[in-house]
């Protein structure tokens, strides 16, 4: 066992307070992807989840385990922005007041959603303030309790169902590509993995500029990264979760990394191809399988699609500068 | 009884022949734009469709219905792009050879996949060329059958089996909204909810420029128009099938249109709300459904998404320059 106290009974569980709730969000399947890939390759569109994200799941999860008086002072969460549309949303269909502290960067569609779920949003700077710091003193002064991004073992247990969901619809899998940014949905996964697939190797992929997670993979401890640049956005976190990394390195195989023009590619082709909007940081685990440096030829291989939460100004820039490489 | 050969009973054959080979498309709903159409409206999404759009259908379909003489000499098409690749594919699946007569401007992500399908092409010019004249007489001099985009029953009776699906998927509707270029994908669909929904209300949708459908509706002949400019490019056809006409004034309620706009809005709401990449064409239905001017408050509406094919350029043109009206 890591030395952890989240377990598959935990995702279980949240599996259960999910059901009829978050959406059993669809499997994908693209001849082209798999022979680009020379690989048999399931995605799980969690593009397609409430809030457009898998972080619907923890967040919903987290909110759903306070006590009554927790609940009735409402909570208070840090986001890059998928989180933050998570809570928000988890907190209106909970009857839970949130307050989301963002920064100021963050892409306009993940403010306006936010807002839109009835969010009360504080804004920071990502590159010269602490949202640890902004958030713990905002918690303090009103009473509110922290739903973290991904340090929270009710968080790793509800992002855990989405590779649940997987496993339950294509059976085993013999790699499974999880996009990595502070551990959440990968250490969840890795015990979804675990449970309902032995033999699947578990592979967190970053971006090459984030690679923080890899390091401390490597390192067998924690290690801290300045605040890094990738146009994956929903994975600029400098450091895996306390409650993530034991989980992490008993039961997952492999840390690897794509580069943003990875990325790009990739969220072409899932325009072009699939007819499926993908934002960065969800097409990690897909960029790392269509570069087939991760696996054997025929391999049966899960892909997690993290989110689809991008701002069309910005979507379009990408989709124009990167179509080149892409057809 | 229309003037008509085609009946339901030829896209329940239809039905058949596709058994197993066309994608049975997802259904696919969003709370977000059932508040904003103050509707419950239900999506069927034939941009998911093999090809990336409803055309796969009806060529396989007329394909599947030549004699083996007529197979052995192989086929020929001319399309604005869709058909164009939805017979290169069907040719290819049955081992038909294909030649496909395009439009010198046609997306280039639609030639590309033409001849990736292992379609013969043959370039001619929109404004100054008669792509039926050039159709001909290669078929003449090279003993092919031509497979028109929308003007045969074949055509008609494969197009139907979209709406069937989805009659199947979600029972009777109030009102059906299908995109309108020549006319197969709407004569289909009213064989098919006469047939499974008889209370339901179909209404073809054109571009504003493009609208010799809604002329010849109102008329009670064919009306043929110059060459139209939208950003539709698969509803630039000039008149209606002289096959599916008497179909459309027979069984279809109204044919309404929307603006280039109106379209561009629409995609935006698509990738940013829903994650799907439609293409403009596509989009006709879901704009009429917006744009609340052809329903009453709470009815329940199929949308027809015709398709998902556009170049990635023109793609993030389109949804950098028309974001501002969508957040």
């Amino acid at each position: 066992m890591a030395d952890s106290s989240v377990t598959f009974a935990d995702v279980e569980a949240a599996a259960r307070r999910l059901e009829g709730i978050a959406h059993r969000t669809p499997v994908m399947t693209s001849r082209t992807a798999d022979a680009r890939a020379d690989a048999r390759l399931f995605f799980k569109c969690e593009n397609l989840q409430r809030g457009g994200a898998f972080k619907f799941r923890g967040a919903y999860n987290a909110i759903a385990t306070l006590t009554g008086d927790q609940r009735r002072h409402g909570v208070i969460a840090y986001s890059s922005g998928n989180h933050a549309q998570a809570v928000a949303l988890a907190g209106r269909l909970q009857g839970v007041a949130t307050t989301i502290v963002m920064p100021k960067d963050a892409p306009e569609a993940k403010v306006g959603a936010t807002r839109e779920y009835g969010g009360e949003i504080v804004f920071y700077d990502r590159y010269t303030e602490s949202r640890e710091e902004i958030c713990a003193a905002l918690a303090r002064d009103r009473g509110l309790t922290i739903v973290p991004p991904y340090d929270h073992p009710q968080i790793i247990a509800g992002q855990g169902t989405a590779a649940r969901e997987l496993f339950e619809a294509v059976g085993e899998l013999d790699i499974l590509l999880v996009s990595l940014g502070g551990g959440g949905l990968l250490a969840g996964s890795a015990l979804a993995a675990r449970a309902l697939s032995p033999g699947c190797r578990v592979i967190g992929v970053e971006p090459e500029a984030a690679n923080d997670g890899q390091q401390s993979f490597r390192a067998g401890h924690v290690i801290r990264i300045p605040v890094p640049r990738s146009i994956a956005d929903g994975a600029l976190t400098t450091y895996i979760g306390a409650s993530n990394f034991p989980i992490i390195r008993a039961w997952v195989h492999d840390i690897v990394t794509v580069s943003d023009r990875m990325l790009i590619d990739t969220m072409g082709f899932f325009a072009e191809r699939m007819k499926l909007v993908v934002e960065p940081t969800g097409c990690l685990g897909a960029a790392a399988a269509l570069s087939k440096r991760h696996h054997q030829p025929g391999q049966r291989i899960g892909v997690l699609l993290s989110g689809g939460n991008i701002d069309l100004p910005r979507y379009g820039e990408l989709l124009r500068g990167g179509a080149g490489a892409v057809t």
